[in-house]
């Protein structure tokens, strides 16, 4: 057996310490597995004092976590503080530049500078290791860079943000309003006080911009990223598109266009016999399609101390033996910019419309929409209080951009009280 | 850029073919990948004329497997001839013994040769490799030996044969007969002549004694896994589930228990609303459920030329970066034998019974059923001839042992005209 594999963890929050839980547990079978023992040697958190349920007396202790990461008596450094800058990145940084490995659930951080951190990890000859960043548990960046590394991948796509799944989905279950679903999800810890990260898309956007990354051997790009939340889902919108047979899922797609790889993070419908239409609560699931392998689905818990530490100890148990790739499967110095964006792809469209109810207004709309060559596939106009009309229509397939230059025009009409919401009808 | 990586193939059919076409097709993005381009150098099939749709003029040609699985210039023989024994397991051991790495995608050589191979393997220090042996091209092996190799497994299982999963849901949406179905799949070239190594279950199983030994650490245990093909199965009980809530499929399922690792493959009823029970034609389904992980869902192609060169070159590409280790994640000798059976596991069971429509009969059966501690949970008789009386049970969670105890007792009944159909609910 070889010698043991140094470990330093930095942040004993929940998955801190569901990492040293894990290694303690399973200590034996980790040696057998790997070949050698995972042996921690020192942590680092914001009070020393805390009671985290784990026996941390065996472990040196360092309040400041750029001085653990700095240790020269370690191998690898788990970075599970958060946060996209501050302590993390700085401790990041100081491992790598130590050739330190590096093992980390900061898909903030890496959103931002996963770029020049994988260059700086292959600068040193270190591991710059991110499974718990994408999707929780499930094993989807080593699916990608390694199982289906033979493939063209053409398309990737996932719901990874439970909040918003579990709102979603709890919607169309009780029949509540956003609102209401909201608030039992933040009294339940599904959600934070302020939900803005998870809701917005934007927690989902971080690990996207991950995934398409891995898929495609480009850059990190967050800011290339189009972004739209939950917020202005409505019951109704989940009602009128189970009756046409589809769910509305906060969907998160890359692909490969024409001009490069577009990403998007925005609620889409999807076929409900699909698995991403069956995909219920806080599970995560990602759908890659590849040009050999054709489509396969991955579906796991996408958050907790027990995924997120899995993933991170799947990491680890990589490093310790040996298996290190390029962060995102390739030479980060040769990775390509996503050079583009959704408005050349075609899809059909789901429309809402709040419009006032004066004569005339829906001939305009449609007059609007047909000079724009946007073709109407179905339309219903709801019930209503004689003031204003809620007006749905489902479009054939057409170009974003076509779309989106049509609705700012039908926006600017008198008759229009809000924006249109216009969700994707994702083929699957 | 390193040497390329040189590859011999063995087999030259569907799969061998693919593996050519995604090698000639990918060259530059694998060589990006892997950090050195893969090279093929030589290739040996039955007949060397035959039109395989890709170029071979480029490569050696050997006309006896074994002669190239002995070649001094290759890093790795992929073997995609097929059968158990004679030339491919001959020259997989020639490759091995000469310390060059093995791809091959035979689960019937593995699941019966396993063992031995894998010491051999590691007794050279060559790689030996298996993903597309199970579960097509789902890169299933590497989830269980790396990705989740910080897990304890406590259960894993899957839908692994397409000729059956077409069956049942074809049977269940056309309301055709098993026999019917099947010789529309013989047709459909979905399953062979002799269908008996699909219907029968051996060819999931094959599959499902390699993936108990990866989850568990454990030898290839082969003859340990119980058998049970979907040869009996009517459409009477595909709508008896169904009206129950279930679905029926050819269920592998290895778990721990209280003295080691039961292995069975056998027609089982699942809940419709599970990833399993929505699993429809020809596609295969993994879940493996671990400690600290959770539930995990991996679905995609179980066979055919893409998925399976899909599987080959994930491994191929792993040998290329120098990401080695032990065929089942640790070393051969250290696995433990899978010493267990069913008979201690416990369950609710599905029960069809065909007995002759004689007074007292069932009194007699739900006599037997009691005394052995088999308690009912719902009955139905349908509808008969007035001579068979087909009758269903549905009963609690009972020990195996107990039920087979009882259904023999049954069995010997002079009313009973022929063996019970008992299927397991698996409890998802």
């Amino acid at each position: 057996m070889s010698d043991p594999l140094k470990i330093a963890i930095a942040g004993l929050g929940t998955v801190g310490a569901g990492v040293v839980k894990m290694i303690q547990t399973h200590g034996e079978l980790l040696a057998r597995r790997a070949g050698r023992p995972l042996e921690i040697v020192a942590v680092s958190a914001r009070s020393k004092g805390k009671d985290r349920g784990v026996d941390l007396s065996g472990y040196a202790w360092e309040d400041d976590p750029v001085a653990l990461a700095k240790r020269d008596d370690i191998d690898v450094f788990v970075e599970v503080m958060g946060g996209e800058d501050g302590p993390a990145k700085a401790s990041c940084e100081a491992a790598l530049k130590a050739g330190t490995h590096v093992v980390t659930a900061n898909k903030a951080m890496l959103a931002l500078h996963g770029q020049p951190m994988a260059e700086l990890a292959e600068s040193t000859g270190a591991a710059l290791r991110f499974e718990a960043a994408v999707a929780g548990g499930i094993p989807i960046v080593k699916a990608l860079t390694e199982g289906l590394a033979g493939n063209g991948i053409s398309r990737v796509m996932g719901v990874m943000n439970g909040t918003c799944n579990y709102i979603l989905t709890k919607m169309e279950a009780t029949g509540e309003s956003y609102g209401e679903v909201l608030k039992e999800a933040q009294a339940l810890g599904y959600a934070e006080a302020d939900p803005t990260v998870d809701v917005g898309g934007i927690d989902a956007a971080h690990k996207l911009s991950l995934l398409a990354a891995t898929a495609f051997g480009t850059r990190v790009a967050f800011a290339k990223v189009e972004i739209e939340g939950i917020q202005r889902i409505t019951l109704q919108d989940i009602k009128n598109a189970a009756d046409m047979g589809y769910k509305i899922k906060l969907l998160g797609v890359a692909q490969q266009n024409a001009d490069g790889i577009e990403q998007r993070m925005q609620p889409c419908l999807v076929p409900t016999s699909s698995p991403l239409g069956q995909l219920e609560g806080v599970n995560n699931m990602v759908v890659v399609e590849g040009d050999f392998i054709g489509q396969t689905v991955y579906q796991g818990p996408g958050a907790g101390e027990g995924p997120t530490a899995s993933a991170i100890l799947g990491d680890i148990m990589d490093i310790a033996r040996g298996l290190i790739i390029p962060a995102f499967g390739q030479p980060a110095k040769g990775l390509s910019q996503p050079n583009s964006s959704s408005a050349g792809s075609e899809s059909a469209y789901y429309l809402r419309f709040n419009l006032s109810d004066t004569p005339g207004t829906l001939a305009e709309l449609a007059s609007i929409l047909g000079r724009h060559g946007v073709s109407i596939n179905r339309m219903h106009q709801y019930g209503h209080d004689g003031k204003t009309a809620p007006l749905v229509i489902v479009t054939h397939v057409t170009p974003r951009a076509a779309l989106d230059a049509a609705l700012a025009e039908i926006c600017a009409l008198k008759a229009s009280l809000a924006e249109p919401v216009a969700l994707r009808i994702e083929s699957l």
